[in-house]
């Protein structure tokens, strides 16, 4: 554990709904957190109001920068990130690596964060490229999973690459020692995978970390393994078509519930029931993905999360520092063979 | 629908329980279509004695047809396919490219089934390779998704015939006229994709299919589209991992709805509702995967099936005859531009 106060860097204007979530998300996180540090990053004036409304006695450990602009949700990263240089986003980055904050949390456009932060911060040595990783609930705990869409096309490099960094972050979040790796691969039997696939599987079994071998989909839920790796677009498909089947299965059983004769006697035992349901697919519990790679912990919220999955998001930022994520990955990344080869297949 | 009775081959040795379910489920799908026929292909005495044990009324119409061979479960394909030639998978497809029969069944192996199938029956005009596609269940009804995993790479060419393959079995089997086409790709802002996927995008554009534009993962479950196209590797890994994620909640509702106080009560209650659960998410309900592009109808059941999931397989074999998938295929196919270009990227 880190001995210094953390002050968290909040693009408190990102998000479906700004400093109206992001405001009481972080005074709740620093309620929580009392040696912590939360510095509110927007439009000034509507900050400060925001924080003069509070009746937090954490208050005193928030403050507010400055930033003129807003990055929109569906403005292209490229754009923002030539032409937002005042955006809450991109200050708060600034902020990180200026070293006036050890983490960053945005609910912003993920695009954009992800261009601003690699641009502004750079990628750790050895890391091709930053990957968005995230804990998926699974039938023994939780399954830290990587890459679920920042690169489209990945090299064995990369691969392996992430590898390092999803151990890295479960040993230090999830405090697993050696964390078991699995790589995301297809099951059926005339097909063992792309190339791809296949080469990171080598350089996986020589590289030293606890790797499993090929895990298949449901092997994600099984928790086979502590980490999975994949490719960006493998990744992405498989978390929504995820969310999308609790969606639809959440909806299933509720007017499961709600037909039939027994109606107020179901009431009384189908809630408790139904609730739990949902707070175990609820996505405001697992929120929070990670920017994975970069010289500085940067967490992406949900855009959509109210001030419980926001908070959420900053106690992870949080805890990323205070573990030490970013150490444990140069640490591992310098000792690793094969990690550096080949340049990048990406665009 | 065809007014000419309707033969199933059935692989009745394949599968982890063989004839024990085969059998059943094949009297049992005779009993609900009373013209159809079935040609059940394995050990002679063992399927005329399985037979003679049954008092089905249905029995006369269901005949037995020798193969000393079984391909193992986990029998490498090339070998199945090479060393196996009176096994009752491979004896069951010939009697479709005989004419002996109109449609094949198996709970084998899929990739020797694959293999076996592409090599007998050879794929329809114009098709490269066949692909695994299903139904899955959404808000709306259900989806057909393709390729759950035959197809490791896939060429823009073959993408856009996984779509004019889905979209006359959709048309055929689910009654939708004009079935809408969504291409499976990544929302976030970064990626729009990889080549292949853009690439098919423009061919599906131009394709005079009614094509809906990329979806991502939880359209799926949404039912936006009635057909989703995407490669195999891809299709495989989003398959594997909802069928994960649908038992891990399975079992997390199971044992909310045994603890707490109202245990008496809650059962009252509880059963009904976890039943109706477990038939909304039981892959036997959606048993049988087909294989298209063949020339020929092969359904795969699942291999760990009961009779009720094998049954399901049989019927959707028999019905994609009398509807008349495959001519639904050819002639869509020959009306398409774009899709015999450049030849398969596909190892």
């Amino acid at each position: 554990m880190s001995e210094h106060p953390v002050t968290v860097a909040v693009d408190a204007m990102g998000g479906d709904h700004g400093p109206s979530v992001t405001v009481p998300a972080a005074l709740e996180f620093l309620a929580r957190h009392p040696r912590a540090r939360v510095v509110l990053v927007g439009r000034e004036a509507e900050l400060t109001a925001a924080l003069a409304r509070s009746v937090s006695g954490a208050r005193d450990r928030a403050s507010v920068h400055h930033a003129g602009e807003v990055v929109g949700m569906d403005e292209p990263p490229a754009e923002a990130l030539r032409r937002k240089k005042d955006s809450s986003m991109r200050v708060a980055i600034n902020l990180v690596r200026d070293g006036e904050a050890q983490a960053c949390v945005s609910a912003g456009n993920t695009g954009a964060l992800m261009a601003i932060a690699r641009f502004v911060l750079k990628t750790l040595p050895g890391v091709d490229r930053p990957a968005i990783a995230s804990q998926l609930p699974t039938k023994k705990g939780v399954a830290t999973v990587l890459d679920l869409g920042a690169n489209v096309n990945c090299t064995p490099q990369q691969l392996l690459q992430f590898a390092v960094m999803g151990a890295a972050l479960a040993s230090a979040v999830e405090r697993v020692e050696r964390p078991t790796v699995g790589l995301l691969n297809v099951g059926e039997e005339e097909i063992k995978g792309n190339e791809a696939v296949k080469q990171a599987g080598e350089l996986l079994r020589a590289s030293g970390l606890n790797f499993y071998g090929n895990v298949e989909g449901d092997d994600i839920y099984k928790g086979t393994t502590d980490v999975v790796v994949c490719d960006g677009f493998v990744g992405n498909v498989m978390l929504k078509s995820s969310e999308g089947l609790a969606q639809m299965l959440y909806e299933f059983l509720r007017s499961e519930f709600t037909r039939g004769p027994l109606t107020k006697l179901s009431a009384l035992v189908a809630y408790p029931v139904l609730n739990a349901f949902k707070r175990r697919v609820d996505p405001r519990r697992y929120n929070g993905a990670t920017l994975l790679g970069l010289r500085g912990v940067v967490v992406k919220s949900h855009g959509g999360t109210d001030a419980l999955g926001f908070r959420q998001a900053i106690t992870k930022a949080h805890a990323e520092v205070t573990e030490g994520v970013l150490e444990r990955i140069a640490q591992r990344m310098a000792t690793m063979p094969g990690a550096h080869a080949p340049a990048s297949a990406d665009a």
